[in-house]
C-alpha cells in the first residue's frame, strides 16, 4: 500500500519545529539573563575555511541572533599553531563575559583535536566533547551533553517514543554521536547495538530496531531491507550529491514501513543548533546562580 | 558429542594463569622502582562490614603483597559521613607516598557515590571510575582503564580473539562493567550489543554473538540456548549458592558449544585485580618520571 500524502506528513519528524520550540522557551530565559545583567555569549573558533565548516559555523550563529544570544565569531587561518589556537581558548576560559566556547571541528591536522578539547572549560564546553563531560555522562550528571545525540533524545521525547526495553540500532561509532547517544540510550535501559562499517550483518541486525539511528554520512545506505514495519528511523547522515543535500536513508524508499522519521535537511541538523544554544543559556544561568 | 577432559580444559580461559603473568611483569617494575626510591603504594579504604566487599579488599591486599606494592587498608565504620571520608581522600590525594585509591563500593547509603569517585584525584584513580578518565575511554588515551572491562580486553588478547568485525553481545549495564566494556569494544571496531533486563529477546541476540559477556549476577542465567556454535564466553557475574560460588553462566550446559569459556571463580576475577595493580604501578612509574 502506498501512503498517501497526509499519511506521510505525519510520519515526518518535523526538527525545525522542534528546534523552533526549544529556541522561544531558550528565548524567554535569555530576556531573564538580561534583566539581571548577564548578555549569554558564545564564542565560536573557525579554523581555516573547510565549506561545511563555514555553514555549520552560519547556522549556529544566525540561532544565536533568533535567541538574543551574543555570538561571537574567531576567524583563523589555516596556518594556526596548536600553540596559538590553545591560548585562544584560555583568554576565553577566562572571560566573565563568554559562557560557552566552540571550537568547530575538524581541525587542520596539524593541530590535535584530544589537546583542543581538553582545553575548553568544561564548565563553558557546551559542545559537550571535554572527556570530564562525557564521562559523567555514564552517571547522567554532565553539565552539557553532546548536542547531536541528545538532539536526538529530544525528537524521541517530543513524539513520545519510550526507548526502555525497545531494540535501539546505531550504524556509526563516532565519539560525537554513535559513542555517546549509546551510552545515553542504555541510560534510558534500551537494548543497543551499535554498528560500524566492519560489521557483517548490519541489514540483518538494523531490521530488527524499533529505533534505527543511521550516522554514517554514506548517502542512501538504507532502504526498505534495513527498516523493521513499525520502525522509528532518525538520519544523523548528510552528504551533497550533486548540489542536493541529502542523508544516509533512502527516505522513498522506506517511508511505508517507518512510523516516524527525520527528513535530512530539517531533522537532526535543526535540533543539535538548537541544543548547543540550550546548552550555552543553562552556562550563562549557572553565572546567575553565582 | 560430549567433549572430553582435555578438550574442556582447552576451552577454559585460565584468568588465575593470566593474572599471574601480568603480576610477574609488575613486579619486575616493582623491584625498579624501588630501586629508584619509589615504593609503590594503594590505599584501599573500606566503609562498613559489607562481607563481599570485605572479601575483595582481602583479595586486593594479598595480590600486592605478592606484586611488592605496599597496601595500606582504612577500615571505617558504617557511621562515617560523607564529609569525613571526602576528608580523607583528599588526604590521600595530597599524600606524594600514595600512588593509588580505592573506595571499596558500595558505599553506605547515606554517603553519595558519584561525590566520592569524583573526589578522587583523576592521577590517582586506579579503579578508572573518575568521570574524567571514563571520559578519556572514548578517545582512548585514560591513564586509568576501569579493571574489569581492561581485565577482559587481556582476555581476549592472551588468546588471540580479534573483535574488530564481531559480533559482541554484552547483558549488563553497569557503569563500572556494561557500559564502559561496550564502549572499549566500540573502539576495537566490534558490533556491539548492550542489554538488560527489560530486553525482550536477550535469548536470541545472545545466541549470534561471537563473543559474550554476561554481567548481571543472576546464577546461571546463560545456559546453551543463549550461546552459538564456537563463541567465547566471558562469565563476569558472581552469586553464591548454598555456599558455592558461581556465575552467570551454567558451564556444563554450555561448555559443548563454546570455543573459549571462562569459569568462575578463576576467570575475570583474578585480572581484575591484575589490573588494579598494573594501574597502580602504571601511577607509580608516572611519578618517576616527574
Amino acid at each position: 500500500m502506498i501512503c498517501n500524502n497526509s499519511d506521510i506528513q505525519n510520519k515526518i519528524i518535523d526538527g525545525r519545529l522542534i528546534a523552533r520550540n526549544i529556541e522561544s522557551s531558550i528565548s524567554e530565559k535569555v530576556i531573564k539573563l538580561k534583566q539581571s545583567g548577564i548578555v549569554p555569549a558564545i564564542a565560536v573558533i573557525l579554523v581555516g575555511e573547510d565549506p561545511a565548516s563555514v555553514v555549520y559555523v552560519r547556522n549556529k550563529e544566525r540561532a544565536a541572533q533568533r535567541c538574543g544570544i551574543l555570538s561571537k565569531k574567531d576567524i583563523y587561518p589555516e596556518s594556526l599553531t596548536e600553540k596559538e589556537l590553545i591560548n585562544k581558548i584560555e583568554e576565553l576560559n577566562n572571560d566573565p563575559l563568554i559562557h560557552g566556547i566552540l571550537v568547530q571541528l575538524p581541525l587542520p591536522s596539524h593541530i590535535g583535536e584530544k589537546k583542543i578539547t581538553e582545553a575548553i572549560n568544561p564548565s563553558k564546553d557546551v559542545d559537550g566533547f571535554h572527556p570530564l563531560n562525557v564521562g559523567k555522562i555514564f552517571t547522567e550528571n554532565a553539565p552539557f551533553y553532546p548536542c547531536t545525540p541528545y538532539g536526538i533524545l529530544k525528537m524521541l521525547d517530543y513524539y513520545d517514543i519510550p526507548v526502555k526495553g525497545k531494540n535501539c540500532v546505531i550504524i556509526g561509532q563516532s565519539n560525537i554521536v554513535g559513542k555517546p547517544l549509546a551510552v545515553m540510550l542504555m541510560n534510558r535501559l534500551a537494548a543497543v547495538s551499535s554498528l560500524n562499517i566492519f560489521t557483517k550483518d548490519v541489514k540483518s541486525i538494523a531490521s530488527k530496531a524499533d529505533v534505527l539511528i543511521s550516522a554514517t554520512g554514506k548517502a542512501h545506505l538504507i532502504d526498505d531491507g534495513y527498516v523493521k514495519d513499525g520502525a522509528v528511523v532518525i538520519d544523523v547522515g548528510i552528504a551533497n550529491i550533486g548540489g542536493k543535500i541529502c542523508g544516509d536513508v533512502n527516505f522513498d524508499k522506506v517511508i511505508n514501513k517507518v512510523s516516524k522519521i527525520t527528513p535530512v535537511p530539517g531533522g537532526v541538523g535543526p535540533l543539535t543548533v538548537a541544543v548547543l544554544m540550550e546548552n550555552t543559556v543553562k552556562s550563562a544561568m549557572g553565572r546567575l546562580q553565582k
